[in-house]
């Protein structure tokens, strides 16, 4: 087991092993079946980020007695239809009664052990490199306070559908061993977590990291759900920022994610081939800094 | 996947195959320690169920953020513990934050193909042979009520956390076919879905169904969960009761039950050994009917 939070490895034979994780919210859009495609986007990413192939999977489902069966079976057809995508099968689950809907996948993958990707291998020269932008936390808590543009929520529910399986695949096929995904924690929070656990440092530049068109703007509006603070709270110590970057930037690189992207560590001497193949597939991949020694993340 | 509350199977190869499943629940104990124990067995039943081996599991949690952080750890080390007993690490899991308290397993188990129980192989002529007394139902809804005696309480919780571990293996050394647990569809739900499955009836005698010792007094006090009255609509058209067995054995028959026993179906030629066995290994076992050609239960 790389972290609490992550999925569970276990090992078949000295080839082959078993990823094992599951992943579950209360609703973060509107839309019930883009809430089921999200989910499942979410939950998959777990087998993803450490290399693996998802294969099974179980809905884990919460519902309110009173809730409209059609928007129970949107939600559902959202994840599977999802999973289909990856090439994974939802085979049943379990149901209970909850005041406060809940929703998401068990999800069972299989793994190359020479392909692990882990936390514990990023390696001082690697650059930097996330797939998705940030600034879902904020949006999606603007929608909540119903103070979001219906374009903006759209452009962040595009993403957070995506599937991470592409830049997995990348990942292997450039033979990286060191990535996490960036989720509940933030980009500093996974990023720390994968410093931590590969004793080095990084210095991320936060002029390079991409953040949806207008997350700024519910950024500067106060939008942050109450995750940023806590991360902040929890990661603040092993951060250090220059002092021209101001308040809100900083909280926004705190700002939890639902489905972001991977974060990867990415061999110097390969990394342009990388973007390149990325580019080529177009698999939307940003460098955003590099792994120093050390032990903190600065942030230029 | 054999219904979809069981658990899926996944097929490696000729001889082997996976089995995922998952379960939780609200507390039905006062004591965390137990709740976490019974949450596990119960978690853990599905696999048995299937003739299968449990190894790997991760915790579904759901605690509000006011829970004394030394129930929270009670819950989790009675799971921990009961794994244990079972073989399996539980490797993490996810946790959210709910106003109600959940706890479950997400278990993953390996099965031989030729050892797999399923509910469609009953045959007409088998016995009928269960592993634990009904009454959970009555009971832990009486402990709700604060109107169960503390002894009666201890003998539910004893009998719930036991493991199915070795009534499953007992239906593997007999190379039993049919098999499914006794959950929250009752006794006579998950009969009739063994008998339908396997497109048979079956005859049931009310005096040899085991009960708890003191579920009577309960189910007499009206002490039943909301469960009971859904499961006899839902499964009471396919039951037919002799007009001798009162109203409310009727419904003892249809309560719920918390990690309940197994239901086997026993070849007759092989029934008395198998029985035999049983009480050498220490395994409870009642013979309570047999399986009979038609498409109803029958209670006598």
């Amino acid at each position: 087991m790389d972290s609490p939070d992550d999925a569970a490895v276990w090992q078949l034979d000295r080839e082959n092993a078993l990823v094992l994780t599951t992943d579950f919210f209360t609703p973060v859009v509107d839309d019930a079946y883009d809430y089921g495609a999200i989910a499942a986007a979410n939950s998959l990413s777990d087998v993803y980020a450490m290399g693996g192939e998802p294969f099974l999977a179980l809905n884990i489902t919460a519902f309110p007695a009173n809730l409209d069966i059609s928007v129970q079976q949107a939600i559902l057809r959202g994840a599977a239809e999802k999973a289909r995508e990856a090439g994974v099968v939802i085979a049943g689950g379990h149901t209970i009664q909850d005041k406060e809907p809940k929703f998401g996948l068990v999800v069972l993958g299989r793994i190359r052990i020479h392909n692990l990707l882990t936390k514990r291998a990023a390696q001082p020269g690697d650059r930097l490199i996330i797939t998705k932008p940030l600034g879902f936390g904020v949006t999606t808590t603007a929608l909540k306070q119903e103070k979001a543009d219906a374009e903006d929520v759209l452009e962040a529910v595009t993403w957070m559908k995506q599937l991470n399986r592409l830049s997995s695949q990348l990942a292997l096929e450039f033979n990286l061993n060191a990535a996490t995904d960036v989720t509940g924690y933030s980009l500093l929070g996974h990023g720390w977590e994968m410093a931590y656990a590969s004793q080095v440092g990084m210095q991320i530049d936060h002029h390079k990291v991409p953040f949806l068109t207008h997350a700024r703007k519910y950024a500067e509006a106060g939008c942050f759900p109450d995750g940023a603070s806590n991360n902040r709270i929890h990661y603040g110590e092993h951060i250090s920022f220059s002092n021209a970057i101001d308040e809100i930037t900083q909280m926004q690189l705190f700002d939890p994610q639902t489905s972001g992207g991977l974060l990867l560590a990415v061999p110097e001497e390969i990394h342009t081939a990388f973007l390149k193949r990325a580019r080529k597939l177009d698999q939307s991949a940003w460098e955003i800094g590099f792994v120093v020694p050390g032990n903190s993340i600065e942030v230029v």
